[in-house]
């Protein structure tokens, strides 16, 4: 099939529709039912596959750039009698496993950046169910904070995948019910294991919707619940910006952006990704006046939006690509310029911003590629851009120089650890990567800590444990070269494993049980005949045939 | 093959070896290579697989009952050169995948038992690593609050899982290695990758053995650091019990004990559970001066052993049996009595029988069975009995009585919650169940702890939300029968994966990462071509084949 791409806007979409009055945005799910990214399946009845989903996903990040004046979002439907079915029974039947996974991944990223939405820039999703809402329809539902259900005898929310397609709902469905709408778990059990769901006020009696509002009152009440959320948000209005479409090119084996580039290097099954600091002779523009520093052109928010754009499509187009190889390269003080100017700001932009660059690196948290970070002489891997070698499994710095080189590479490569790295971006743990990182070694953490906003060199960074290893010349290529081959010889599978545990130390949150653990159980539910095999729930749905299961419990 | 059984006593055993000296036990392997549980492989380099297991987890719970003078064990190898190679790989390659799963289980039971032993009893473990100790082996260790390694320059400790057979460590490894002993996650990636391991001062210089100690110098140091744990044991010494052999008889459809029987529902795939209460007339014996009033023979002891042995073999031997249904039987007033006498003793074999009563219940929760508890007339679900109904997926108690019952039966069914379900009895998440039930609600556990000490029938029970249903006679057959019918015809595979995540709630410890994070990826891993297919890395081992592995990362 053709590279999936992410980039859209909302004069492309066929399956949303975008609405504003105001401080109200309206976004209706209206699903056309021949635009499914594939063929062999129809969009009926509000379902939807990866490509609704990119259309969602950037309707949310629009809505919170270009439209600060936003201050609550209404997600509806547009079609009469259902809200949304779910994701596509026929797609994800007849998907490999790894489109499968990366699929609820994605899902789950947005999901979560509503949340994140309602929660850190008063833009507050409201989810209207005017119909059924079942399945991923109503996974979709709980990640809005407040839900409403159309009270006609008919309109449900279910979550049926269990008693119908033999997998769990693969976005955070069971552990949202529980760990946010706090069902107790007798019920939920009762709730995911009933196909029909609930209606009307029994659901709001089981805690699974706010309110069950009479189809007569139902506009009005949808309007009213939407201005009063909108009341209490402090976003500021005033004009956004537009987030202009990605310089990007793609050939075979290499995506090029602004300041993003990624060498795809197919027989070593490996991608080197390198990140270009901020340019120009000076820091960033000072604002003068009210007027926000941050603009559709500052460094890092074009830089964020190339990352997540290419961490996007490698994970959904380069699988077999199994390890990330980043490198940054610029000047460390500009990037420490940008980064001071977005901490010492109040203004919703830089605050969006920040947001922004936070929800990416919790992408590349949840990324099942092994990450390397190669830190060298005229990197700058400072501040934010330090996060990248946080962030990775690994990471090399090189002691002294290489031999023979001049000019900026002459000059030994260094990290500098700043506020940024200490809480400005969190992890799904609610951590900072360092606090991660030294966690359950609080005198690591302070020691790190100490060292804040000065260069270091490979061999203290070292002894302060925030790098791995810090090889010299002599050495830096063998070791880096096993390291990468080691990492393509291992079982994918196992790495991904491993990566999951590794990665997520320290506290439990709704975010990290959802990747680290429902993700983990669904995975290997949706391996296993009972789901995907012949005869299993997921392909035998809608033939009339029962599945025939293996009976044995694991 | 025939029916693992558990029960074993230091007599039988084949492949440990047991010494008492003082306050000092030696839990010496030495496997009999042609001992294994099955046929088709050799425990070599003292390998294991269930059998050898079985007898460890005797040893421990011997240790702990049999042996209050015992205040250190010194877990080593009685072979040369090598501590312990891990799980067999023959015998996991040959298995099949629940076997694999529910053996993994097992392990990680017994590994956290060790641990509860250390901590709870005074009774403190030391790894004495006089060989190599490798996958399973180091997790054994891991197990142990102080870990030595011999230092001769060939004896090293490692995680080659990943690298040699492409599954992860399956015993709480990973966790261990970063949650435990603090190796940070880079480290820990390293350490994970690196199948030779690391021997010496840099096992020590990792964090991965406490300390490392030469040759000449071993037996001294190790007698050494064995004494100094014995002597900071509060363990109080004197004479333990006996843990007889159990009265248990086992047909095709029933399996039964002193207390607990078991009927096993084949057509339907269910288990009938029935505990039944102390018997005689009299509550306890109060005791007369500083004798235990705990023997062997003493309820709630006697029949903790019995449901242990059970959930274990059921477990094991009966994997198609997907439904757990729990009745009581018996006096509610006798089961608070001798929980009284529990709670309010300081004796070492109270305390010994609540901790063992405590893991027995934490086996169920992480048992892959949906568990139904119903509550009816005649039955005894009060105190430490009531756990079984909070441990359940779902309760249903009878709302009056069934038409046309006499004696005892004529009384409703009521519940009795006391101090015993207020913390006595953690889960693996640290909290009591009653907790966990109501996570995240505090009105509604301050509600339900206000009603403690009292019989409560159906509705008011159902209210405070202590019990799922409250059906009257008219109801209760079909609702029962319902939901049992409704529990065979799902996917097995989804039900555990909902289960896992509905039962661990509230907050996360390194017991749950375990149970819901290691074992969901270990399961997929275990699951998936690139381990076990024919080609895959498990398979592989040994034959000079290198395995062929899908290159797609999910």
């Amino acid at each position: 099939m053709s590279r999936v791409s992410f980039q859209t806007d909302p004069d492309r979409y066929r399956h949303w529709r975008l609405t504003i009055d105001g401080p109200v945005a309206t976004l209706a799910m209206d699903t056309d039912e021949a635009g499914g990214l594939r063929d062999g399946y129809e969009l009926k009845l509000n379902s939807y596959d990866l490509g609704v989903d990119i259309e969602l996903y950037d309707a949310v990040q629009r809505l919170r750039f270009e439209h600060p004046e936003v201050k609550a979002v209404v997600l509806t439907s547009a079609k009469d009698k259902i809200f949304c079915a779910g994701a596509n029974i026929r797609m994800l039947a007849s998907s490999p496993h790894e489109w499968k996974v990366n699929f609820c991944k994605f899902t789950n990223e947005t999901r979560n950046g509503i949340e994140d939405a309602s929660k850190n820039s008063g833009q507050v999703y409201l989810a209207a169910l005017n119909g059924t809402a079942s399945g991923g329809g109503y996974e979709l539902a709980l990640a809005c904070e407040h839900i409403m259900l159309v009270d006609d005898r008919s309109s449900a929310v279910s979550l049926p995948e269990l008693p119908l397609l033999g997998v769990l709902p693969g976005t955070g469905g069971l552990t949202r019910v529980t760990d946010k709408r706090r069902v107790r778990r007798d019920l939920a059990d009762c709730f995911a294991t009933k196909s029909e769901g609930l209606t009307g006020q029994k659901a709001v009696a089981w805690k699974l919707v706010d309110e069950a509002v009479p189809r007569p009152e139902w506009n009005r009440t949808v309007a009213s619940r939407a201005a009063e959320l909108a009341a209490r948000s402090r976003r500021p209005g005033g004009p956004g910006i537009t987030l202009t479409p990605l310089d990007k090119k793609v050939t075979d084996d290499a995506i090029a952006y602004r300041y993003v580039g990624a060498s795809l290097e197919r027989a070593g099954r490996s991608v080197a990704i390198t990140i270009h600091g901020p340019e120009g002779p000076e820091g960033p523009a000072s604002p003068e006046g009210p007027a926000s520093p941050v603009d559709a052109d500052f460094w890092t928010l074009a830089m964020t939006r190339e990352l997540d754009d290419l961490i996007l499509d490698l994970r959904t187009n380069e699988p077999e690509l199994g390890t990330w190889i980043f490198r940054t390269e610029g000047d460390p003080e500009r990037v420490l310029a940008h980064d001071r100017l977005l901490l010492g700001s109040t203004d919703w932009l830089a605050t969006e911003t920040l947001l922004y660059l936070k929800r990416t690196l919790k992408r590349l948290d949840v990324t099942s590629r092994s990450l390397i970070a190669l830190i060298e002489p005229g990197s700058c891997f400072a501040g934010s851009l330090l996060e990248l070698a946080l962030a990775a499994d690994r990471s090399f710095q090189l002691a002294g120089v290489f031999e023979g080189t001049e000019g900026s590479e002459a000059d030994p490569a260094t990290i500098t650890l700043t506020e940024m790295n200490l809480g400005a971006l969190p992890m799904s743990n609610g951590l900072s990567r360092l606090n991660t990182r030294f966690f359950g070694d609080p005198a690591a953490l302070e020691a790190a800590a100490a060292a804040k906003n000065r260069p270091l060199e490979a061999a203290e960074a070292a002894e302060l444990g925030l790098v791995t290893f810090a090889p010299d010349d002599l050495d830096w290529e063998e070791e880096v070269r096993i390291a990468v081959e080691e990492r393509a010889s291992f079982s994918p599978d196992a790495l991904t494993g491993m990566e999951a545990n590794f990665r997520f130390a320290g506290p439990e949150t709704m975010e990290t049980k959802i990747f680290g653990r429902l993700t983990a159980w669904q995975n290997w539910i949706f391996h296993r005949p009972n789901a995907s095999g012949p005869d299993g729930a997921l392909r035998s749905f809608g033939t009339g045939h029962r599945p025939d299961f293996d009976k044995r419990r694991v």
